[in-house]
């Protein structure tokens, strides 16, 4: 199935398009109007226009192809459209309405309907039961939610079983003044499925990263296995540790199924696993913006001691390791800054300085270490080292992440300069050591080096 | 030993100030001067003012009597100086240099020599080697960091072993809008350590919860029976669970023990512990602003099934129960929204809707739910529903938190409207859910029917 009339069309038509703002076609339209492509409102028994696009009748009456049909109608009337999409040879629908296979029997029979329909018209439907995607590149907003005009465009493809949790991620990562390619809540996956979508981000340039939402699927091994065949990293959060069965069948009409065995079948294909919504962000983020790491050897330097040890402490239990320092390292060290409060791993300066960021490279070119975790408060008087940071990590061939905390205001100018620079900045220690320990995990889960740990974290 | 003079002063001296900006006796004066009550520079070499204050040669000098003075001299000149604090009355000091019990055989001669010259003159010391203290209420900042100035007032007070992390914790709160009584920084706890600041703060009327940062202490068994006399709730972030002991020795000259047994430790006293910097924050928000729950039942009000699994999941993992809501409930819920999504616990509305408040009291309301716990998403055309949740965890005596996530701008004035009522209000479904089952384990902890769960979290 080819999704990229779905995730990156031409030309949208909102179909059951309403001037009355009550309505999911208003609020869809209202957001889908933002799209750099043309948007056309469908509707039967609608006249006129609304929000300054004429209205059509149906599907077929637009004067040129369209990719992508946003389905504001109700469950029973699916089919039908569905139908009309196939007959004029729409590429991809997003169903909004519920009351399909999450809903009972006739819910079940009205979802595989759709699906027949959709496989005679080869339409790609996601849903239905979601809130749907966004594209912030194209700004293709086909989500009825309101705000999703404020995602950034970045490089973490967000794929979540539940629409709410979808939103939920990518209002999180805004908030976070993060970046996304693509947000989709794939809701009942009729025909597009987690597989399906995979496969689709894992060809598109500008996703660095695959961060998905799980609750339960029907066939777990071909998750898995499109998993280890994507060339671009992907990281799970499966939901469901505990009893929840009852409740998330009633969501998305999927099985929980047994959460040890997801745990053990994503590290055995190689797919790191976290045990929250921040962990899967955190994750997501460093996978994107960082070169493959060659082992578990995380080098921290650090301004202030307690965040420092918050930090190691928490790396290894983690699952990294803190190597030694080399004797030429140390030395460097010492000479950078002459009677420093720790010169072994963590490298802690006692407070920010003028030599922090020549410290840092110091700690990277150490063949010892495979990563760098930065640590550093702000400090007004000095600002971040952002440009020792920036294009470190491809200098040095790792990954280097760096976190902090301080006043709003002046540090996240700065911070927002590291994101800029595409360094992975955190304003947790324990989520800033939690991401990086899931680096070094990652270069070990590929050639079985290590076990995958998943702490209920961050 | 009485801190009412340390941490409540009406002057303030500010010994070492100094007109060079690059010197912490400049950085700590530009900060003082901020305090509601009188600030006097002292300096014997100065002339002149600093900031619009006229330099003073000695706190001898002063013509009133000085109740905090703030130490910005090198550590071998303190003695001398702490000597004519004492002669003075001077009733607390903060010590920011290093150099202590820190560093070493001589720096541990010199801790102890200051503990006697104080012990003589009846000084109460804060540090020495640390950032300092902020009481925000007061504008008192006794700290050297530039931004704490943004502090807001608030009923959680955090003591840290470490500065920096006082002042990560404090920045983090204020990132997430909330208030806090005091930060302290303790640092090598000359004389004022744990036992004395926990004291003074379950004194404070201002202190509704008290949150420790802990690396070591040599007197564990003093720490937790401080903790157990406390009428205010105390929660515990116990470091060091791996191997940070040389790194930390040579931070605040603490030994960081057996983490097991201070976990236990804790647990047996009463004291819940976390993982966490932010699961600290939010533990210190849900017990500041709850009555005390009266069990570990929890009632789930979700307008978004995705989240409110992941609630559930965090919730259950985390030693909550969610109890079957009663019959009658059940009606009532039946009877407010007919066809609701999942009328049970969790209660899922599907999305927000404007019966959303009403669901909220009727779970709020079942004798079976000890603690509430609502999330819903952002819906900009029905804000949340601050009505019903204002005052409603007094109405039923049982706690009720909110968490939510949506587009900032409109969505963060209504969750300070919240905050403003006093509901713990958070935007991680994980951390939310934590924060809650802490709630119900705390209502465990005094009467040994729930072992404390400390997962590695959020």
């Amino acid at each position: 199935m080819n999704l990229t009339r779905l995730f990156d069309p031409g030309t949208v038509a909102v179909v059951g398009a309403s001037t009355d703002e009550r309505k999911i076609g208003y609020e869809a339209m209202a957001n889908a109007v933002e799209f750099d492509g043309r948007v056309y409102p469908v509707n039967p028994s609608a006249e006129g226009s609304v929000l300054g696009e004429e209205f059509v009748p149906s599907v077929a009456d637009v004067d040129e192809p369209v990719d992508l049909a946003l389905l504001c109608v109700p469950g029973p009337v699916v089919p039908d459209v569905l139908e009309e999409c196939g007959e004029a040879d729409v590429g991809g629908a997003v169903i909004y309405a519920g009351g399909f296979a999450e809903a009972g029997e006739e819910g079940e029979a009205l979802q595989e309907r759709i699906v027949e329909v959709a496989a005679a018209g080869d339409v790609a439907l996601l849903g239905p039961n979601t809130s749907g995607f966004v594209v912030p590149r194209s700004n293709l907003l086909a989500s009825f939610a309101s705000g999703v005009e404020g995602f950034r465009p970045g490089n973490v493809a967000i794929l979540a079983q539940s629409g709410g949790v979808a939103h939920q991620l990518a209002f999180q990562a805004l908030r976070e003044g993060r970046g996304i390619s693509a947000m989709v809540g794939l809701g009942n996956r009729a025909n597009v499925g987690f597989e399906e979508a995979i496969d689709y981000f894992d060809g598109d340039a500008a996703t660095g990263a695959i961060v998905l939402h799980v609750e339960g699927t029907d066939d777990g091994r071909s998750l898995l296995e499109t998993c280890r065949a994507a060339e671009t990293p992907v990281v799970a959060y499966k939901v469901g540790q505990s009893d929840v069965g009852e409740f998330a069948e009633s969501h998305t009409g999927a099985l929980t199924g047994d959460h040890d065995l997801y745990t053990a079948g994503f590290a055995q294909y190689g797919v790191p696993t976290v045990g929250s919504t921040s962990a899967l962000l955190d994750a997501g983020l460093a996978l994107a913006n960082s070169p493959a790491p060659g082992g578990a050897n995380v080098g921290v330097v650090t301004a202030q001691a307690g965040p420092g040890i918050i930090v190691a402490d928490r790396l290894q239990r983690a699952g990294a390791t803190l190597p030694e320092l080399s004797e030429d390292t140390q030395e460097r060290v010492e000479e950078v800054l002459p009677g420093i409060t720790f010169a072994d791993n963590p490298v802690d300066t006692g407070r920010p300085m003028p030599e922090f960021g020549e410290l840092i490279e110091t700690v990277a070119a150490d063949d010892a270490v495979d990563v760098v975790l930065v640590y550093e408060l702000f400090e007004e008087a000095l600002g971040f080292p952002v440009d020792a940071l920036d294009g470190l990590a491809e200098r040095v061939g790792k990954p280097v992440l760096f976190a902090s905390e301080g006043p709003p205001g002046a540090m996240d100018d700065e911070l927002a300069a590291l994101r800029e620079a595409g360094v992975p900045t955190f304003t947790s220690p324990e989520r800033a050591a939690e991401a990086t320990a899931l680096l070094a995990r990652y270069a070990g889960l590929g050639d079985g080096a290590a076990e995958a740990e998943v702490s209920a974290d961050v």
